[in-house]
């Protein structure tokens, strides 16, 4: 294939039917123009790439097999799903992806009827396919429900109940396993180590892989030759193994493993399978940034990549400046390991996002990945806490709503030692709402013994992770954003922090500034321009939002008649709402204006974008508090 | 046996050393007697009854063979543990379990160090006993670790999460599958009938089992032997199927399934497993309300039966007045459903304790037990609602928070029409902290799009049940108590209430009073108090805590200068909460006093017991409404 016409085919697909009108030996060319497409497409526009490659040839597939959208995909985590996106009418604006007011970053109901289910968090696709198939069967609608799953999504507990349920429900429901030895990080567990079992012992698959192939060739092939081998196939299974595998233990029919990068083949598969009735998975193997090298080499790193230069594949990284939050956690986790022998790391499929990749490498053996299971990797971390160790347990702030039983009945409840360290807290830019960290301080701040920081600057996290693996600090949350801090000189020394002491960072007359975390840094020009229009505004820190600084809070009661607080996440029961529930509680009975995030949320776009559009931005920091003055 | 002499043995068991120094042909009778106490003491005293016979002779057996409570046993919810509890020095307190003051409902490290960890939810046994198993190994302690684990909590996708990550993280941690068909109505899913399937295929284990018995009877069974016997077992195994089970398939060794009520069998087999390195399963079968046959015949009804006559097995139920809320769910749903045929219901191992069994009788097609499952439950109602369904999903509010991130992920932010019933909201008594549904309103309320109601009678519930499945309600929240309503005469007509508006009960000039739920119901009489000691209240019900009644709040805030609000849930981000939040917004600054759960929170007692613990009875809002009008 010529590079000058390398857009040829895709450029007359303007919906799935375009696909399905093609010849199928066009396929190939289809998924190679597709293929570079996204290459060229992400080198300009960052996105999730490595994935995206590894599912071309699949879902050109999908949309030539399956009666798309009236057949429904359910992606499992969108980082798979650009080149659904590109086949379903968003070719043209793909430029637009993960920009404000573009392209949502992952598929959506919303956005597109060929985008089924929300696809932003893992695992729960089973789930959603199994309700998506029971729906059009109650409703006598003859529709069929795909769910392509990746490996490492298979490891959370929600796939797992999932396939339990799929198995026992009358439904149609085709589960495409997507194995590419990865999630996000390597995948861990002992599925994983079954899948790769499955892959290796092949004298069963060869002979049925054989047979079916056999049988499809010489266009033998229909329904209810279809039926019969399924029957024979599993008699065959009967005959050679028990009980073949788990997915076939759980009911579920099993073909596979087939290479998930033969167009053909795959076309011929799922038309075999398509009409089968009852619950089936195709298992598949795919390479992680299939066809473009520096990504198949190191799926991890272009999992993300950012810019980069499409015909070398150098990464186009913009270094200098503060450190990430991130990379001071992970510096500073392994330092206080080596200080305190009891310290162990414990991170859901996150490793490198988080930075816990540095204790990984020192300390192997007090690193645990656990996989996609952000249940698990805090109930884990308790019972390490519980036997005397000293876990850090590092979660994404959104997915950490998935922890959410397990932190108050297996750690606070408890009182369980321990530290919680919530990243991504906050908005997080282009990844849009599934994936901003707003409601954790709001969920968190009900649950009882709990200690609830956030750290203005990279200093004070270091100090805050220092305090919290002190003895007896009880289950200790640390929450801060996605991205750069502030300052270029971090390495403080790691000294003790009083937990629930907030900070008076600068005196002030007219109006209390009371912020939590790094977006009050954010906040200083603020402080000076109202200054400089004659408001005087007293800045606080408010460093704990549990337990509350109630000396520093009665001081603000008793002084101001007017309070603004500024925090990176909900309105609603956050920061700020402890706040007025503080004055209310005491007495106090001040003006208290609280931003936020609004109820009505926020889409994706550049960071800077949505805090203002939140108003969270200094500019209507300033506008209100100067407006609260003249009243 | 003699009846006279039932407690002979077991008076002169303290703590499980004692156990461990009787002879082993001992332990079947004190097995007899653990039950004969458990029935004699459940009779008088009610409790968690079917299950805690069922593991009569594991729990023996375990700290026979086990040095707790230096090995540690990690019980998967506490319903199983009360032969534990007796034979670890609480037998003479027992009397006192689950009341105000007395022994815990579930077993907690709080409360005895032979509770290894806690115990109120289900399927976090695994990943727990992982974690301790490995805090022991990094501080180099030699401990043996054990999780005893229901089939039925072997659905919930964190056991899964703790299996996955057993088999691929060094440790010795013992899982014992109490496998009893049941977990608290029947087990389903896939898993449960790969269960059962692994007990019908007995060919392997027979040729296994024989082995293992034959060398341990003729004394030949050392720790040496015990592992070359594992390797030939694992040979064996490797020549007759290529993966046998789930379990080994996932790298952890697997024994059994033997005779749970065998205790010198089990007492064998757990000597013969306790010593292997890396993690095992031994899978045993049990009875659930072995032993008593009433129980045996219906574990469902017996698993907390009430008050019951130890002689004829007959159930003490106290009967007539107002109905329970669960019932007005029930039957109310199975009403909607014959009229909108949309309607399907979803719960989570909960069909007779939320009263969905109903429409289960009459409609099994549209109805779903899916297992302990919690986010399974959600995001398949999810799917069900996309696909165009009205699914009613009913969830205990303190197991919701396993679902929190599936109904903001996969419901809020699309909008789904759905509807989540939480049940067991607020304080639910004896049950205690880890099954208060305290957090709902908190972690709910910052959710965007979100509808969240509480009824204030069985009325208003039915009224809402059928205003959430009206076309385009998004997701619809109900939150509503345990335990009976106020109304004898509860069909009312089904109509629909207006969204987010609350009413005003009573007018009133002095105090407002916003009531939240049937807690409202109850703070009928303090009106009246409050009048006749001359301070004039007006009663609000705020029925809709989001969207907030913002026209009834304005009309508060103008008026009112003094407000008092109740709810059964936190004060931290709750109700209260949201009002306070408005008036703040609003610009309104009246003195406002919240009640309910307070940050200290509760333990377990009465329900009118732990509402006059917490401020919450009518008593205390009347002090609290006089001495503000004092003010």
């Amino acid at each position: 294939m010529a590079k000058e016409n390398k857009t040829e085919l895709l450029n007359s697909i303007n919906t799935p039917a375009d696909v399905r009108a093609l010849r199928e030996e066009q396929l190939p060319q289809l998924c190679s123009e597709l293929r570079d497409f996204i290459i060229e497409a992400l080198s300009q526009n960052p996105g999730h790439f490595a994935s995206s490659l590894g599912t071309v040839e699949l879902t050109v597939a999908l949309h030539y097999v399956f009666d798309t959208p009236n057949d429904k995909l359910v992606w499992d985590v969108g980082h798979q799903a650009y080149a659904h996106k590109i086949l379903t009418g968003r070719r043209e604006r793909f430029h637009t992806n993960r920009k404000l007011g573009g392209i949502k970053p992952f598929p959506s109901p919303q956005e597109s009827e060929y985008d089924s289910f929300a696809a932003g968090h893992a695992s729960n696709s089973i789930s959603a396919a199994l309700g998506l198939s029971v729906a059009a069967s109650i409703q006598n609608r003859n529709e069929k429900v795909v769910a392509i799953i990746g490996d490492g999504s298979m490891s959370g507990g929600l796939a797992f109940e999932g396939l339990n349920n799929v198995s026992s429900t009358p439904n149609n429901a085709l589960i495409i396993l997507n194995d590419n030895n990865m999630s996000i990080d390597k995948s861990v567990g002992g599925m994983s180590q079954l899948l790769i079992s499955m892959h290796s012992s092949k004298l069963y698959n060869k002979i049925r892989y054989a047979i079916a192939r056999g049988l499809t060739r010489i266009g033998l092939l229909n329904r209810e030759r279809a039926k019969s081998l399924t029957r024979f196939n599993n008699g065959l299974k009967a005959m050679l193994f028990k009980q073949n595998n788990i997915f076939e233990g759980m009911c579920t029919r099993y073909f596979g493993p087939i290479d998930g990068h033969d167009v053909r083949e795959l076309v011929r598969m799922l038309r075999l399978v398509k009409d089968m009735q009852g619950p089936k998975m195709l298992h598949i193997h795919t390479v992680k940034g299939k066809g473009y090298e520096p990504a198949e080499k190191n799926a991890t790193v272009w999992h993300q990549p950012g810019l980069f230069d499409a015909e070398t594949g150098e990464r186009i990284v913009s270094n200098g400046g503060s450190p990430r939050f991130q990379d001071v956690f992970g510096e500073t986790l392994l330092e206080l390991a080596k200080q305190n022998p009891k310290i162990v790391g414990i991170t859901p499929a996150m490793p490198s996002g988080c930075s816990m990749n540095i204790l990984g490498r020192e300390m192997p053996d007090r690193f645990f990945d656990v996989g996609i299971a952000e249940g698990h990797a805090v109930t884990f971390s308790a019972g390490l806490a519980r036997g005397g160790a000293m876990p850090f347990c590092n979660i994404y702030s959104s997915f950490m709503q998935r922890g959410y039983d397990n932190l108050i009945h297996d750690a606070a409840l408890l009182k369980e030692n321990m530290v919680l360290c919530l990243d991504r807290a906050g908005i997080v830019g282009e990844d849009g709402p599934t994936h901003h960290g707003a409601f954790d301080i709001a969920y968190l701040r009900p649950i009882p013994n709990l200690t609830i920081a956030s750290p203005y600057d990279e200093c004070e996290l270091r100090r805050m992770m220092y305090t919290a693996q002190l003895p007896d600090k009880g289950t200790f949350v640390i929450r801060y954003p996605r991205g750069k801090g502030s300052l270029t000189d971090w390495r403080c020394p790691l000294e003790e922090i009083p937990v629930g002491k907030g900070r008076c960072l600068k005196e002030g007359d007219d109006v209390a500034l009371l912020t939590l975390g790094p977006i009050g840094k954010l906040m200083e020009p603020v402080v000076e321009s109202a200054a400089k229009e004659g408001v005087s505004v007293a800045h606080y820190d408010i460093r704990f939002v549990k337990p509350l600084d109630e000396e520093m809070l009665h001081a603000v009661g008793r002084k101001f008649k007017n309070i603004v607080t500024v925090e990176d996440g909900v309105i609603s029961g956050g920061a700020g709402s402890a706040i007025i529930e503080f004055m209310a509680a005491n007495g106090y009975t001040p003006l208290i204006h609280c931003i936020g995030i609004p109820d009505t949320f926020v889409e994706h776009g550049t960071t800077e974008q949505l805090y203002k559009i939140c108003g969270m931005d200094k500019d209507t920091v300033l506008g209100t508090i100067l407006q609260m003055k003249k009243q």
